[in-house]
């Protein structure tokens, strides 16, 4: 590869510090009007401009929007991200994604990356539950780099965010559960410390108290989003001395391991153990055994994200107010979970 | 917090200047070879940690790579991008990944998008088959930026790629339903002024032809990897004077239209027709209906796209010469193919 030109080379051009040329190009106030006109030239005459970087500081844009998420081969962060595509293209912005494989250094890394490539803002659903907490993200805070939550999120002070209600689609989850006959209506749970996963317990627990059913907590198991962990913590519910006759899962992925585990163990669904999903993800549908899910409008979830972000780029203002836009679930009943006849799907 | 070792104290271990650490750790050519590698192996001793951002600027590395795919949500390229990852991260590299949607133009936009974000390699998978014909495309090849090509690639000088034997892999898929007792076997295809498609087609006509049958061309329809739009091409084949007792489809998601369509008709699977997809997405395993398909090992192949990319960074000689690694297919062979009864899945 041919060598770029650094900011070593045009500080030596101009016999001045690499700090001075570096300042210049970051419009730092500390260098004179003057002589960051003359560096940026000289960075042009050296090819510097080759990577564009010049005329992204001119405008002050790269016209670049990072986005990052835990998994991007989810049917539902997939959707979001194309939701997202489809409101900034025709603004002239391009998305460069990045995924966490839900690993807290990797956030914090992604992150350093999408400023390293000079992105005009990130969109991100988060995997650590702690990130307020991070130097790099308070350094980004402090940039006033436009930052929007989408799915998971904090409340974070002037960090926007885009949800759908948790709660609420759990609850419905579970109280559909209840109509069709579950007594004992078990929760396979994700990392509650995430408040997406928190909320959908505390929706599913109220459900259950609203029926007039006991809250258990053995019934309660946290699992991850992956088939063959969900399938071992589902043996768990199973191996109960009073089994559940119902579970909600708060992913697909755990509601596919719990169908798994179910069918191994020769009982059936949904007569002996209905079974409901969250998220809504193709496979859910596609499935002869299709499984009853909650979904949670993502190309939507994407488009609004994208359009929060249109308004806090066009926004100078320092002071920012943050957005919290909360998107209605819906239960799509198939199956995994019908005992009467009418089929949604 | 344990004070962290600098290129004085490595200078100080090894009795030299603090420059020549800084320039042997920079890679700089001023340094005798020998020289380079104890002064590495010392910081490494010494757990010297090199601050990212200032090598960047010094070496005008950004130690991102940009990673482009037609479609994010397809279990094959999230694979392969996880094995890029993998291999990349431990070397201090970050990816950043955009998504084409097939559209020939975004993915011009997409190369243009990553050189503005400094990438210091682009692996794509292409999803325009004339793309060698682009200026952009043109001037990413005079920038000796290092590419390559994984999956779907053109023979392209100085471009090395990574590909599964796609021939090899439709030609098993086919003759296995031959082996099925398969008279008249059909062939959904995709795109093929690509590659990896016309491969397929080739590779499935060959099994045909060697198997004694006659190759009928009205059983070779065109779709895309979409569910709904693979079972209208399947229609297509249904309604045929004489239709066809077995399919093969070039992608799972079309084999899945082509299920949908044959049950819609009442048809039974496999024992009126047999179905065989491409590519292994996991739903193809999860269905009641298993599916036969193609594995093509993406997570080994992204494995092997990134080696080729280190190989191609670290080797600072301008004319190269490209490799080309192609990987062996494995049929899995499940419920939607199988009238016998053993079952692999």
């Amino acid at each position: 590869m041919p060598k770029k030109t650094t900011i070593y080379d045009i500080a030596k051009e101009l016999n001045i510090t690499a700090a001075t040329v570096s300042r210049a190009l970051n419009d730092s106030p500390r260098v004179k009007e003057a002589t960051k006109e003359l560096i940026i030239e000289t960075a042009k005459k050296m090819n510097y401009e080759q990577n564009k970087l010049a005329q992204a500081l001119k405008s002050g844009k790269s016209f670049n929007v990072g986005v990052i998420v835990p998994y991007i081969n989810s049917n539902f962060f997939a959707s979001v991200i194309r939701g997202i595509e489809e409101e900034l293209y025709p603004k002239g912005y391009h998305v460069i994604i990045c995924q966490t494989h839900d690993q807290e250094n990797l956030e914090i890394e992604n992150i350093t990356s999408l400023l390293n490539a000079q992105v005009d803002g990130i969109l991100m659903s988060i995997s650590n539950s702690n990130i307020e907490n991070n130097t790099t993200f308070k350094n980004l805070l402090k940039k006033h780099v436009p930052l929007i939550f989408f799915d998971r999120k904090k409340d974070i002070k002037g960090v926007s965010s885009v949800t759908i209600d948790d709660f609420k689609g759990a609850y419905l989850a579970t109280q559909h559960l209840v109509e069709q006959g579950c007594k004992r209506i078990a929760h396979l749970c994700n990392d509650r410390s995430l408040e997406i996963f928190q909320n959908r317990f505390l929706g599913y627990k109220q459900a259950i108290l609203d029926a007039g059913l006991e809250f258990d907590d053995r019934l309660v198991v946290e699992t991850v989003s992956k088939v063959d962990e969900a399938r071992k913590s589902a043996q768990k519910l199973l191996n109960l001395n009073q089994r559940p006759d119902g579970i909600f899962a708060s992913c697909d992925f755990s509601a596919l391991g719990a169908i798994k585990e179910i069918k191994g163990n020769d009982l059936r669904i949904p007569e002996d153990i209905c079974v409901t999903g969250f998220s809504n993800e193709p496979f859910s549908q596609f499935m002869e055994l299709s499984i009853t899910s909650v979904d949670q409008s993502p190309l939507e979830m994407g488009r609004i994200a994208a359009n929060v972000f249109l308004d806090e780029v066009q926004n100078s203002a320092k002071i920012k107010s943050e957005k919290q836009v909360i998107l209605a679930p819906e239960l799509i009943i198939r199956k995994s979970s019908l005992k009467s006849i009418l089929i949604n799907q």
